[in-house]
């Protein structure tokens, strides 16, 4: 019986040979990640169970990252109950401020997920580590809590959607123009509750970085995981990281999909996501004349070293337009080190970005960046919902770094070609 | 008739030969200040009064710093008022995110503020500029809007307070110290509506960070203005900054003052101000065991380049204690950019320590650092009263750079020595 690379992860977490969509399992969960929005609300129900301690403490993973440092005393409170949660528990995965980054750029980084594993997180855009050929998914807290003392949780099988990306990509296009476009494809509940299996010479010759991208928007088109089949970049990525045994899983070439699409996107342009769903997306050229007022380089979206390097390439020797507020924010502190030590973070401060420490913040509307009324924002994030970054009356427009850079020195929305 | 510097540049900027304490004066002012706090209420009542235009728009000044980069949609509305201000008189002084900094670091380090400068700020630590031999004060926001209006204010002609610092400073200590130990000395209310006059050998070799440091926590003793007779150090400073012709005031010898303290601090240590008072001061060594969970260095206090360097030395080749946050914030994005290009960012990042972009935040509870119920916070900043940084429950000491890097390291409030 062919499976999925998704199937076979799970059936192997389920002590099952064989596992088919729509099946209901118990799986055994390889790691599990709260965050400081999230974990409290677990924290809480976990002590409501009864239960003393967590199923492993190396498996558990709480990063403060959406408030932090914290906006106001709830975030602070909030985030104490991770900080004396993770005490009592020994947990040896909390990464406290300063020592931190964005869940899903810092949990990659640290070699906390390799391929074939199963992690479930309470946030949506757990999804990202799909990229690793893990199968990842976003739960609610009560889930959470449940998987943080038993380490398993129930799922149902999902169906997959197998994507086939042909061509050699444009100077400036990346991970984020293929998803977006994707998306755009599909439209916002596309891939309900189903595996998006992303494949193709495009793919393969995607960095991780990008793959990392395309996973973390998976959930945009309403995917339960987005996954990439393990390869060369994957094995070289986690070596030297990963702090567990990991296991390669690849889809049967006669597995069964849902769909298959198949894309060439060798003419693909730079994508936007125009206001108020990541699937409104256009080619930048057909943007028009659209001025904003703030930019965001950052998020689990698009805040790592590769991220960086696009937007300062993009805004070396360049100043940000008088009108606009460039913000950046680099993933996590080892992001920002490396980014410090490449001359990528000076670059931006004599373009005259702010730069911040880690933070989830202007994505979700939490801090660091909010939009008054009638304001746009051009951002790296992945969601453009209304009110998404502040007042109901503010717009959101979603790119790729470097187009975002490109629109930061122009005030408008622009091609990293008008600059360069 | 002797008269004090103080005195002096109130008598010139009222077009008088001479004034004396608690003569109400009519006074011309050279700059006026506004931030994204006080600035939207002047702005309301600059309205209301009907005038057309600000007196000059290269002298009004306006600083959003407090709660940006925006923590939330007030916040954006409020900097929203600052800029569409700015933009409708054309003030040549509008400092925008990512180009700013806190305005007491941003206004001298800009040649906004010379010698013999009258000044006037709606925000209370405006008596920073006295460092340069300046009178400088804050007001309220409805002053605010009359003096952008008319370029000139009423003002009480306070009486004089001479300070006499003598001896050489001990190594880690500064003019944190001096002004903690004389706010210690003579109470919070112990210069009401007062000039609180800086002089003596200690001053004389104090560098201009320093003196700042001093005039910034003038207002802590309840005084109208702090002031530092200007002498080389002060030319040196202002020799290509000034961005105005500037003139220097000295005291008369003879000149009257309402008390003469003179100080001995050559066996000063470093001070810490205790909760919940900036005058309930302990030399450090004196300070017993008290754990802290977050460290902030920067500030209008101590966010300064030398305060940098001088964390910095300390934090090199450390870490961060594993149950501290430290906060380190920049006051200018020149400052940073220098820390940046001195190694001095490099340092903090690898202590484990969380970097911001310029903002007031945590100070004043703003944001980027709120403490939960229970938390301990040894800042460089101003202010300990009770819920100054958060929960009212929460504690903030106070102190210089050195002395909060060292107990980031310690995670207790520790001298620089212990960690050197």
């Amino acid at each position: 019986m062919p499976m999925t690379i998704t199937e076979k992860i799970l059936a192997a977490h389920a002590g099952l040979d064989r596992v088919e969509p729509g099946q209901l399992i118990n799986v055994r969960v390889d790691l599990v990640l709260g965050n400081d929005i999230t974990a409290p609300v677990a924290i809480k129900e976990f002590r409501r169970i009864g239960v003393e301690k967590v199923f492993d403490r190396e498996r558990v993973v709480l990063v403060p990252d959406h408030f932090v440092p914290n906006k106001d005393i709830k975030s602070a409170e909030q985030a104490k109950i991770l900080r004396d949660f993770a005490r009592q528990q020994q947990l040896t995965h909390y990464f406290e401020v300063g020592r931190m980054g964005i869940e899903h750029c810092l949990l990659p980084e640290q070699g906390l997920v390799g391929p074939g594993d199963v992690v479930i997180g309470a946030d949506s855009h757990t999804c990202t580590y799909g990229a690793l050929g893990a199968f990842a998914t976003g739960v609610g807290s009560t889930d959470l809590a449940a998987a943080m003392a038993l380490g398993e949780i129930w799922l149902k099988v999902p169906e997959s959607i197998k994507f086939v990306y042909y061509g050699e990509l444009q100077p400036w296009v990346g991970g984020k123009d293929l998803i977006l476009y994707t998306i755009g494809q599909i439209g916002v509940d596309g891939a309900l509750y189903q595996a998006m299996e992303f494949t193709g010479p495009a793919i393969e010759t995607l960095s991780m970085d990008g793959r990392l991208t395309m996973a973390n928007m998976a959930v945009e088109a309403g995917a339960k995981n987005g996954i990439v089949p393990p390869d060369e970049i994957t094995l070289d990525y986690v070596k030297g990281r990963a702090r567990r045994p990991y296991r390669v899983y690849q889809s049967d070439p006669d597995a069964r999909y849902a769909r298959v699409y198949e894309f060439d996107v060798s003419k693909l342009e730079p994508q936007v996501a125009f206001p108020h769903l990541p699937s409104n997306v256009r080619p930048v050229s057909q943007a028009g004349h659209v001025e904003i007022q703030q930019v965001v380089i950052g998020s689990c979206t698009n805040g790592r070293l590769e991220d960086l390097r696009l937007a300062a390439r993009v805004l070396q020797g360049k100043k940000v337009h008088p009108d606009v507020r460039l913000i950046v924010i680099p993933g996590t502190q080892e992001v920002y080190r490396t980014a410090l030590k490449e001359g990528l973070i000076e670059i931006f401060i004599d373009a005259g970005a702010a730069v911040s420490t880690p933070t989830c913040g202007p994505c979700l509307g939490g801090h660091m960046g909010i939009l008054a009324a009638g304001e746009r924002c051009l951002a790296t994030t992945n969601r453009n919902f209304v009110g998404r970054m502040g007042h109901p009356e503010s717009e959101v427009y979603l790119s790729n770094p470097a187009v975002a850079a490109a629109s930061a020195i122009l005030g408008r929305i622009a091609a990293p070609q008008e600059v360069l």
